[in-house]
């Protein structure tokens, strides 16, 4: 089974991946908890390139480089781990590229989507969107150094936020949408509910 | 005039690249010497990850990383230097990717074009193609540390090769064909003798 959390700047999705992932160990089942952009030798570079770096880099260098990084990490990660029956818990995926690159920097999502088409991602089994107004995210990510896209301004994250909710109302059976303004384990008890329903 | 010099590893395409700078300047023309991948700051970083890193990396992730390289070179690069009138000499360009991870590495021309247009990469005006059989190119580089692609197997380079001579027969017009089996001075004499005319 194949799980990704998605959601703009300080939606707290890594956190709840993690206690997700800790739930599920506790329940018996075998997880690979990963991330993107990554959790591969190639990955770290890219994300060192993409996140951290100074080098000014254009949107269309940045989608490329998101899908170089995915197509590692998906034939080194998430592949093999799927084929060996875990269950795959992945901290941002495809739809990220959709609403950054797309709606945030303005690519064409028609030409984002038919690179994905091309490159044959797997489709996660469940998408979990935890949603919040981007005031809220971003007052919670504040004191830490911002990377490349978290000092993009707020009109920026505004439409990443819009592109999220968008996808979730395309692909309603794939992307829950889970209220993440609330305390953290009211969260955490959403999102365990909805993953319970998909195991049984 | 944008001018590229293509063709398989151990044609002769640097040395004459600069030997056609170094007459050009001599000729009062304003020359920009240039390479991909690598001739920016995301190049030099990309061109280590592709050509000398031991990381394993699938066709479609080499093609992604030099459309990523290829983006930054032509914004920061190539873009500017024609803008300012300047003759830009490119050892590699988009015939490079056609052959190598299209033919070479199998990866749909189709889609790779498909690239291309979405990215809007400005067509040179001139391609010289040094053209000889694989087997004195490999020849030639023997004495050296090969990189990733150098390393391929012989039937690699074939297709490489192949993929060059049809791209040739496909644009007969900006693709001109150079016998690059010949020594060093005469093949610059026929590449200024072609320039020459497009300079005119």
């Amino acid at each position: 089974m194949f799980i990704t959390l998605e959601g703009i700047e300080g939606c707290g999705k890594t956190t709840q991946t993690h206690l997700l992932a800790n739930w599920l160990r506790e329940n018996k089942f075998s997880v690979v908890l990963t991330y993107e952009p990554g959790d591969t030798d190639l990955g770290n570079s890219i994300r060192s390139l993409i996140l951290d770096s100074h080098i000014d880099l254009s949107p269309n260098t940045e989608l490329f480089l998101y899908l170089a990084d995915r197509i590692e990490h998906v034939r080194k990660v998430i592949k093999p781990a799927l084929k060996g029956g875990k269950i795959v818990l992945c901290d941002r995926y495809h739809d990220a590229t959709i609403v950054y690159q797309g709606y945030g920097r303005g690519i064409s999502t028609e030409f984002i989507k038919s690179c994905f088409d091309f490159l044959d991602f797997p489709l996660p089994d469940l998408t979990l969107l935890l949603d919040c107004p981007v005031e809220i995210g971003l007052s919670r990510i504040k004191g830490r150094r911002w990377n490349r896209l978290e000092k993009e301004g707020i009109d920026f994250h505004r439409r990443v936020r819009k592109g999220y909710l968008n996808l979730a109302k395309e692909e309603e059976k794939r992307i829950k949408i889970i209220d993440a303004t609330r305390p953290i384990h009211l969260i955490q008890e959403d999102i365990r509910k909805i993953v319970k329903e998909l195991l049984i």
